[in-house]
């Protein structure tokens, strides 16, 4: 069991679910946010409100921690200079705190908009290179490029966990992206309880029939889901009107983040990268 | 021909000597660096200072241009702040620059540093996932999926030039890495006259015969450096003493950078990823 | 729900069990086959006789369809002359027909025998080369890449199925290669009611324990078999002699279809290709 | 030397350059077309008018022949029916001839476009799937599976040479894309004098800076081209405007011949396959 | 039904485990080690004490026996001399005892170690390259090749099984590598059943939620394990201190067999092969 | 300039080519074979005459050496038990004399028969699965094996040299296989002089136009070969009849070597496998 575990975005969507499992994991856990207090605290749970991009509030936050949970994070697209700063300025302080506190391991919320801009008609596996439909994605991309250079320059594990579609199954593309809370859990587990890692890239993704990914190359960490979407597509494909297949939010990965923006022209422009 | 072509980086040691053959590709070339100024213009060569972090000074310095060679950036290995600065925030300023421009196409100066951490007796191509070496490693990484974004949703060129060691042949490793000037020339000719890219990616390094990169996934590109670091070889091998084949900065591609460093445990960590 | 499904070879050995259940997915099922007539028509169901051979007849036929699921050819090996016109000209009739009325996919029954000569040692995903083993499979290959070449040009869906053995297990390869009869309709009903397809290819087999493909390159279109015809091992191959593995029929994917032909020096020729 | 070598579409634009150099191959060549007579026969050259689609002059034909050199066909993009006769039942007469025969090996002008729709900025190698831009290249695609079929069940060979731009070099895209008829030539030969090949494909392109395909895989064959459309491109490049990259008649491999068509909907439809 | 089955190593571990399943799955069992007697035998069982360094002896063995199932070696890392005479001599001797008598097939127990220097975190297909941790794995190294060879050339059947951890879930490591009983019961005896193998590799390991490798090539044998480790994960996990990613033996396939020996020079050295 | 450097087979037919080059690249050459004495030794050239099957001998021999150039073997294939002597057990000497030494490299005469039995239309790089064709390609495997586990677990570096065709150019075959000795000596100078090798594999074959195998991913090691036996093709074509197609012997890299044998029923067997 380990001594001290450490929760970012403990106040976040999916963040929140994780504090109740996390706490039998470990000994302490420190949960930690931008706000100022979180509700319902475990016996062995602490907050503390600190903001991510403060390298010296992390530092002091994962001092003898075997390992930070990080879900710390603005949670959708935004404006370049936010997601700068909280996604990427952020996750560099975790990483940097970690090594300065010599933790063993990061298990990282990364996201299916790393490489959203691929074909849904194309399966993914988890060597799939990085092709970002946001600068949400984007900063997703940096971050597991952060954690494989602190693996291989100074040993710092790493999950990266591209989760999918953690939310209740409300459209057509969520019948094969669903990603349910009770996986979430199995998965964070398996990526803290797996005995070595390395630096390692895994799906975030339930045993949906139509899931688009393809988790075989990290199937060491173990992770098996239990739920599966198909229950739901039924119900959810009579309710749409049917998708356009030569329209990337339908047709990517991505899903809407993966919609083409306007350019100067005026003109749609559709990428034929690869 | 261009009409208008920019130069970042261009007092930079690589950039200075870009400057003459761009200025004959283009009706203008508008080169721009931090410095005051910098001495020799081309009759068709306009100089503004101006700071890579500077969203504002870059969106006004890209107006109307065709095309951007973009080698502004810290040239080597600095702390994460720096790096963060001129190298991360200053590639997106250009790319952002590039899109409220309409300008066509990114010439990029990345690096193999952006993979420095593949060994080197894997030789890699230019679909080698990353694996940085350095923040100066990670910020090219970030650079070239901000590439990748801009040119799936927005449908901006990019050409990512991997260059690897473009300076005098002075020890065993520039033996396989080096890039003569020419070729470099040759090659950010190519990157801008290749008709169209879409977002590509090709190392820069001579044809050398120990050359342990390929490009062969890049040839529309139509690169085929002319220089070759065999004929220092000899004289070199005998000047240096041994390599160590357990030493990633002798066995890895990033060569020093790709140096691994004391953990907090004191002891040496070889990073086993792959 | 469609509004208008066509099923061509309707009065064939897979197209009559596809009926009913296709029947179930549509306002109106339009089934069409050579034959005058059919039995068993349900409610929504209207039977057209018609040659696959005649474009007008088929443009008539696709008249405000959504989909067409062309099960319509010859079943078997047979003379070019005549695996060319009801195959290949069958093929581009319906798929120029389905242009021609702007039919959003074209659900069709491909076969293993598009990639017979592959040797079943080596497990084929569904991006293995063609490799026909009879005219039967080459017509097969010619509508897989007709149904590409109508995607990429012209925007028309098109799910190629490869169905294996869907027959009753009768003999050693068929423990492997079983599609039962649940699971065509299974796969059939996927491959309509996939929100977005492109063009994709998919094996029609059933769960078997010795299932020589692979279907997870297809796994978006979230087709999982549910039998198994391991059930049936024991008693086939008490039943029947050893096989011979020097024997392509034998051997390879395409069972007896990959039986090699005396060639005209009188020796048996074994391919080595690849 | 050949004894008897069979040369198909001989009055064609490649064809007749290839009368010469085959004569010198063989004892006896036999060069045959649809006219009714072509000029300046070899004193080992005789010339059989004859029609690709009747079988029972091709079987003639190819008596006691070595090797057939097929390059008989509609050479460019035409109605179905027209391709359909002359290119797909061509090739079956051929083989089938040659299979009657007893010939050894099929010579087979192939072309770049039975793959045109693959974005040329990914490097295809031989085993690049079918991906065809036109009923051109999907007759192209059909010849290659009868070629395979062929060799693996009867044992005949096969040397599928996909020609790229045999033309003057007359726009941007034949910079890269560029065929000598010198190069052709040595192609053809060595396509003959290789002594064994199975079934094989090569691409038929000059050995040009920008060539975007790669032979490697087939370097059996020996083909080292030694023209280099490089010495074009500079005129040709200030000839022409710049090109756009969002069109594939721009970007994919098969340059206008991968031109989408306008659906019925009247909405341009970019392919994402891949 | 089988007329006879030979069993090397039946007095071994695992050999003497698979008597009698092995004994239900043909007419006449010869069973054989290097033991005077072994206990126990099944109505059609038959024991030779035979000596696997003896070729005499195998090939009086193995006269008309259908298939062998070889299990013989020293069963752990030893000295070169004594692998080199149980092991690679024993093997050698086994195939061409095979060869000499027309057996048709060797079912034959490889081993993990044959690949156990790859890392854990790169999970590993059944086409993983030869990567041996030890002499042992050296050893069956050499028996895969001879396999192939045998096949190649003489027609010989053979499967290899690596068998991963067969015994007792003792330690983290197992909890990924554990290979049941029964599951090994199964596997052997799809080795045997399966209709025709050609050379063919499979992973001995079971249903484990961690099993770090894949066997989705093998398919056809029909391997479907039934155990799983994941019922003893979080014991041995609360048991066990945390493992050393840096370390070989924790972190690639061969578990201790992977740990690196001290060199001349004294200091540790991790590979950096790959 | 390397101190001691070793030779063995050195006075074998490629061994002896060797002496001289190597002299020049090593304070002293310790040449050695099992025939009594050499000729013509270089000045500081020494001569010991020993057995490769002797460990003591061979590790009194590598003591204090740098590396160890190893050609020693029979050359040919051999009955079973003479190519486990030499090749077997001299390799395994050789290498744990190596290691017992401390010699930092062993650069290895291993052979195209180590992968002989794949056809040869399929160009097989550095990375080719083993597929021997005798016991002589066998004992190349397993040295190739051993190579891999000194270099993963004791630092050991090798150059395994797969050495195609080193003879003049006397067949139909030897037009792609050709290594002429002045290739030979860069191909073994490359091996000595590049800094940091780990474990890597080569192919020795001259720069033929034919040449069918690829060394792209050894490019590392600078190996540039200058020769290229087209010059001999039209002769030797002249002089051979046409090769047969399904004919291993013809069509398989090892050549002869991969004959097929008759099996004990009389049958000629074509491996499949692949």
């Amino acid at each position: 069991m380990l001594k001290k575990l450490v929760l970012t975005g403990a106040a976040g969507r999916l963040g929140s679910r994780l504090r109740a499992p996390l706490s039998a994991l470990c000994e302490t856990l420190v949960s930690t946010d931008i706000v100022e207090s979180i509700e319902g605290l475990a016996s062995n749970e602490t907050y503390v409100a600190a903001d991510l991009a403060d390298l010296a509030a992390m530092t002091q936050l994962l001092k003898d921690a075997d390992m930070v949970v990080h879900f710390g994070a603005i949670g959708d697209e935004a404006p370049w200079e936010q997601i700068h700063s909280a996604n990427i300025m952020g996750a560099y302080n975790v990483w940097e705190a970690a090594y300065q506190n010599g933790v063993r391991r990061v298990v990282y919320a990364s996201s299916i908009h790393a490489v959203g801009m691929h074909p849904k008609s194309e399966c993914i596996g988890t060597d799939a290179p990085h092709r970002p439909d946001t600068f949400y994605g984007l900063a997703k991309c940096f971050a597991e490029d952060l954690g494989s250079l602190y693996w291989d320059k100074r040993g710092i594990e790493a999950v990266c966990m591209r989760i999918y579609s953690c939310a209740e199954v409300a459209n057509p593309r969520a019948v094969g992206s669903w990603l349910s809370y009770d996986d979430l859990i199995q998965l964070v587990t398996r990526a803290i309880d797996t005995p070595v890692t390395g630096f390692a890239v895994v799906y975030g993704i339930s045993d949906n029939d139509r899931a688009p990914v393809d988790n075989s190359k990290a199937q060491f960490l173990g992770y098996r889901p239990k739920d599966n979407a198909e229950q739901f597509a039924e119900k959810i494909f009579a309710e749409h009107p049917p998708l356009d297949p030569q329209n990337p939010a339908d047709m990517c990965h991505g899903g809407p983040f993966a919609t083409v923006e306007l350019g100067n022209s005026g003109v749609a422009r559709l990428g034929l990268k690869d």
